[in-house]
C-alpha cells in the first residue's frame, strides 16, 4: 500500500480538519495514516468515524511515522509556521490551510526549507480550487470579458470572530488569491481601512482597494459583523460583465453581456458619446464538485510528480504581502502602501529535482 | 390664487425637471406657474402635458415673474450656483437639486445670500424624504439599534455616466446626506479611492470610508459600471442590525435581532469569549408614497412658515465638504483626510426672520 | 389631419383607460378625439393632462362622432357587450380590455357583427404583445425546447377583487391567451377549482388544468388574496425548460439546458433508466418596450390593412370558451368539462373586404 | 447497555438510510446494531464508517437478532408492508419511510397488528418535525392567522424519478402530512390531474385540490421535472398570512400582517366594500436543528413510554387515503374524489399497554 497511496498526516481536528480528513479518505492515491489535536474528545470522534487512523496528542508521533509523506495543517495560524517548518524538517511534504503564516518573513523560510529539501509547500486557497472560480479564469484568460475594469467583492456574514488574525486575514485572503490567480496582473499599492467594534479584538471590518499598474482596481469589503451572509464578486470588463455569487445553489456565476460604447475611439475625448449595450445573460453550468476534493488530488499530484502547486508557497506568500501590506494602510487609516511585487512563477514551471 | 398657492419655476426639464413639474402640479399648495429650458422640444413636451404651465428659453423669464415665488433647479452641476444665486438675488426661494454645488465656497455663498435675503434655500436631498430612510431614522433615534457600529452602502448600475461630475457627488452624495441624517455624529475624516475606465471622463466607481470620533464607520460604494443595479444598505449595531434594499418592491427595510454577545465585560479583554445571537427578523411597513412628493410638500411649507428646511443649505454644505474631501483623497489613492467640522444646526430650529 | 390619423374614441377611464389614454396619445398615427366616463372627477383629470381631448358622460357622443375612427373599451366586464355591440353599429372599429364579453354566445356575435360590416374586433390581451411572451413563442416555434411536457403558471397578488367578474376571469384569462399563442394545439378539456373567501363574492382563488390532445398539460393558478404578488410560468420541454417571472426588472425569460435523458429508446419501457442533465442557464434579452404601445401600434395597423389581429375576436372567443368551461368544472368541484373546438385563424390571414 | 439504549435495526442504505443510520447513532438513548442492504458495496460503505455496527444482505438477521428492539425501514414503497409486517410479527417496534405503505388496505393491517402486539408503529413523515412546521403550527394553533383561507403548496424540482409510485406519492405525501397536522380539519374530498411525460413511468407532474367541510382549501402541486427547484408553501388567514419558503437558508417562514378588509358585516353581502391592508412582515427565528434528529428522538420516546407517535400509523394512514383518492381522481381527470374519514386521535393520547 505504501507504494501506491500516499501517507497522509492530519494536525488540527477542530472546523477544517474534518474536510481535510474526509477528502484526504476518499482519495484513491492517498491514505490517512494519523491525525494529532489536542482534544481528547476530537480523537474519540476520529477514531468512532475513521478506525483504521492512529489518533495522538503529540505533533511529533506525526513527524517520527515513516508511514506519513506529507502533513496538512488545519490549527490556529499564529502555530503554522512552526508546525510546517518542523514537518518540512522531518522530510514531509506540507500542505498549510490559509494563510500560509503571520509573515511574509516566515512564508519566505518555509518556502527556502521546502525548496532546499525538495518538497511540495502548498497552502490552502481552496477557492481556486472550485468550478466556479475556475470557470471564471477560463473566461477570463479567453479574453470573454475585454480588459479588465474592476473586481469587487463582498465578503460578510456572522462570525466567525477569530483571535489570532484579523477580518482581512480571515476573509479577504480569498480574493486576494483569486484576484492573483484570475488577472494577468497583480496589485502594486493597496489602501486599506478597517474598524474593530469589539474592544481588544482585531478588526472585524475592512475595505481594501488593490491599485494596478493599470486602470484596474480590486476592491475587497469583508465583514464578520454582518446580519445575512454574503458572498458577492462582480468584475466588469470592456466587453462583458460577470456576477458571481458563491451562495447560489447552482447559477453561482453569470455573465453580462453589458457595457458602455463610446461613438469615438478615446483618443478625442472631448468628443465621445456614452452609450450603454444591454445583452442577453448567461449563466455556464458549474460542476458541483466540491473544492477541496480537487485540491486534494491536486496536492497528491504535485507530490507525486514535482510540479509546483496552483497555491505553491510562493503563491501563498504573493498573498501575505498583501496581507502585510494592507494591515500597514489599515493602520494608517488608509494611507496608500506600495506592495512588494515577488517574480511571479508560473504553476507550469516544474521545480528541480531532490 | 396667489395667496393660498406657491408659485413655481422649474428650470431644466431633462432627467429630473418633469418629476419636479409633476409634484408641484400635484401638490394644492403649489402653482407651477412656468419652465424654463434651452431645448424647444422639451418645451413642447411641457405645453402638451402642462397646458397652464409658460414655457421659456430664457431663465430670466422665470426671475422676473412676480407670480413666481420660488425656483427649482434641475440643471446639470456646474450651473447650479449661478443659478440659484440669480434666483435668491431676485428674491426667490431656492429648491436645488443634489449636489448643491461644485465646491463648498460657492455653497457658503448661496447659504450667506439666502440668509441675508430671508430666503429658503433648500437641497433636493430626495432620499432623507424615503419612507424607507424616516423609518431608519425613527429606529436609529429610538435606539433600536444599540450603538451604531457601521453603515456600509452599495449603490451600482449601469449609466447614467455624467460629465461634469465623477460617480461620488451623483452617487455616494446620496448616502452622504443619509448618513448626515440619520446618525447622531458626523465624520471626522475619510479616505476614498476611485478608478476612471473610460479616458477624459471623471470617475466612475468610487469607494468611500467615512471616520468618526468613535469606533463607527461609514462605507459608501458606488459604481456607474455595474452588469446589475444594486441598492443595498447594512446597518449595524450593537443590538440589532439593518439591510435596506431600496429595489425591493415592498421590504425595503430589515431589521434583525442579531448579533454577538460578550461572556465578560469588554474590560477583561483577554477572558471574554464571542458568541452569536440569532433572533427575528422584522420588516415594518414602508408607506409606498412618492419621496419627491414628501419633499416638495416641505419646501413649500418651509417657505411659508420660514423653517428651516431638513435638508438646508446648510445641511448640503456639509455633504459637500465631505465630497470634497472625499474627492482630495481619491487624488491620493486613499490618504486620509479631515473634513471641515460645521456647526450643526438642528432641522427643528427656525431661522431668524428677515 | 383625418387622412393621416387614426381618430380614436375612449370610453372608460379607470384603471386601464389612462394607459390606453397616453399609449394612443403618443402613436403618430392615431389621435385622442374623445374619452367618455360617468365620473366627472375623472373627465377632469383628462382635461388637464390632454386639453385637446374632448371629454363627455354620454358614450352616444363618441358613437356620432365622425372624427371617431375606433373605440377602445375599459370598463367593467358587464357592459363590454353592448358597448362593443353599439360601436360596431356606428361603423367603429372596436378594441376591448379583456375578457371581450361575460359569454361565448355575446362575443360570437360581436365576431359575427364585427365581419358583416368589415370591422376589425380586437381583444386587448396586453401580454401577447409583451417583449417577454414574444420571445418565449419565438423560442417555441424554433423548437428550441423540443416537445412541450407543460406550462405550469402561478399569477397572485393581493386584490384587485372584481364584483363582476371571478379571479378565472380576471387573471386566468392572462395565461389562456398566452397558452393559446404560444403552443401549436389547443386545450381540448378543462378541470378547475375554485374558491371563495369573502361571502357574496366572486371565487378570488382558482387552479385550472387543460388537457391537450397529447402529453401536454397546462396549469394556471390565480389568487386575488396572496401576501405577495407572483407571476411565474414554468415551461417544459423534452430539449429545454424556461422560467418566466414577469416581476424580474430584467431577466424576465430564462431558458435552461435541463431535462432528463433515457437510456433506452421510450418503446422498451421496462429497460430505459432515466438520468439527468443540467447545462447552461441562458436569459436572453428582453425590450424594455411597453407591451401596450406595441399593441395599439398592431391594432392601428389592423384597422389600416384590414389584417386579422393576433388577438381577434375569434382568438378572444377561444379564451371565453375555455373561461366558460373552467367556471362550469368549478362549480363542480374539478369534473373535467371539454372544450369547444374552434376553426384555428392564423393572424396571417386576412379578412374578407366588406 | 441493553437497558439504557434502544437497538436499531435499519433495512436499506440508499438514498435515505444512511440518514437514519447517522440520526439513531448520534442520538445516546440508541444504538444501531445492524444495518442489511442487498448491495455489498453499501455494506462495505458502512462498515467503513460504522464499524461496530452489523451488516447483511439476509434482513432475516435483524430481526433474529435480540439485541434489536425496533426497525427502520428505508426501502423502495411496494416493499414497506411486507417488511414492516415481519418486523412487528418478530416484535420490534417499526418506523418507516414515507408513504407507509402502497395502499390504505395494507396500512390498516399494519396498524392493527401493532397495536394488538402493543409496538409502535410511526411514519417517517420527516417534515412534521422540521422546526419550520413546528412554527407554524404554533402560529395556527394560537389563531395568528385567524380563519384558515388556503395552503397553496408547490413542491418541485429535476428528478427523482420513481420506479414504483408516481410524484404525488412521493412529493404531495409531505404537504398532505403537513395539511393534516397543521390544521384542525381534514379534507372530504379531493380533484386532482397528473401527467406522464416519460412512456412507461409513473406521472412526473401533479395538481391536487383538497375540498374542505368550510371554505378552506388546499392545493399542492408537485414535479419531478422542473427546471429549478421550489419548496413554496402560501397560507392564507383572515388576519395574517403566511409564506413558507422551505429553501431560504435562513429565514424560511414569513408572516405577512396583510389581507383584506371589509366595509360591511358579510351578512350584508351586497353593500359592502373590500379594502386591502398591508403591514408588517415578520420572520421568526427558526432553529437549524435537522428534523430528522427530533424525530430520532421522538421516536425512542414513543418506545420507552408508549406513547402514541405525531406520524402514527393512524396518521399514515389519513395520508395514504388522501394519495388513494387523489390517484382515482387523477385517473378520471380531475372528478372529484370523496376521502374516507378516519377517527382522528390526538397524539397525546397514549396507547393501550400491551
Amino acid at each position: 500500500m505504501r507504494d501506491s497511496q500516499l501517507g497522509i498526516g492530519v494536525v488540527g481536528y477542530g472546523y477544517w480538519g474534518p474536510n481535510l480528513v474526509r477528502n484526504f479518505s476518499i482519495n484513491p492515491a492517498a491514505r490517512v495514516v494519523g491525525v494529532s489535536d489536542l482534544d481528547p474528545g476530537r480523537l474519540a470522534a476520529i477514531r468512532q468515524l475513521y478506525p483504521g487512523v492512529a489518533t495522538t496528542a503529540r505533533y511529533d508521533d506525526l513527524l517520527k511515522d515513516s508511514l506519513i509523506d506529507a502533513i496538512a495543517i488545519a490549527t490556529p495560524v499564529h502555530t503554522h509556521y512552526e508546525l510546517a517548518m518542523a514537518a518540512l524538517r522531518a522530510g514531509k511534504h506540507v500542505l498549510v490551510e490559509k494563510p500560509l503564516a503571520p509573515s511574509a518573513e516566515l512564508v519566505s523560510r518555509l518556502i527556502d526549507e521546502a525548496d532546499r529539501r525538495g518538497l511540495t509547500l502548498m497552502v490552502d486557497h481552496t477557492f481556486l480550487y472550485t468550478p466556479a472560480v475556475q470557470k471564471i479564469r477560463e473566461l477570463l484568460l479567453k479574453r470573454e470579458l475585454g480588459d479588465i475594469y474592476y473586481y469587487d467583492s463582498i465578503r460578510s456574514s456572522l462570525g466567525l470572530f477569530q483571535r489570532d488574525v484579523n477580518v482581512i486575514w480571515d476573509l479577504a485572503v480569498h480574493d486576494i488569491s483569486i484576484i492573483h490567480h484570475i488577472l494577468d496582473q497583480e496589485p502594486i499599492a493597496v489602501s486599506a481601512t478597517g474598524s474593530c467594534h469589539v474592544v481588544g479584538s482585531p478588526e472585524n471590518m475592512a475595505h481594501i482597494t488593490l491599485f494596478f499598474a493599470n486602470a484596474c482596481v480590486a476592491h475587497v469589503s469583508v465583514n464578520w459583523l454582518s446580519p445575512v451572509k454574503v458572498r458577492q464578486t462582480f468584475i466588469g470588463g470592456s466587453k462583458k460583465m460577470i456576477v458571481y455569487d458563491d451562495l447560489e445553489p447552482t447559477e453561482k456565476v453569470k455573465v453580462y453581456d453589458k457595457g458602455i460604447t463610446l461613438d469615438r475611439p478615446p483618443e478625442s475625448a472631448h468628443q465621445f458619446r456614452i452609450g450603454y449595450r444591454a445583452g442577453d445573460m448567461w449563466a455556464p453550468h458549474i460542476s458541483p464538485k466540491e473544492a477541496l476534493q480537487t485540491e486534494v488530488e491536486h496536492f497528491v499530484d504535485c507530490v507525486r510528480t514535482g510540479t509546483k502547486p496552483i497555491s505553491s508557497g510562493m503563491s501563498g506568500l504573493r498573498v501575505i504581502e498583501v496581507l502585510e501590506a494592507a494591515s500597514r494602510s489599515i493602520a494608517k487609516q488608509g494611507r496608500p502602501i506600495p506592495i512588494r511585487q515577488l517574480p511571479r512563477i508560473l504553476p507550469e514551471e516544474t521545480r528541480a529535482t531532490a
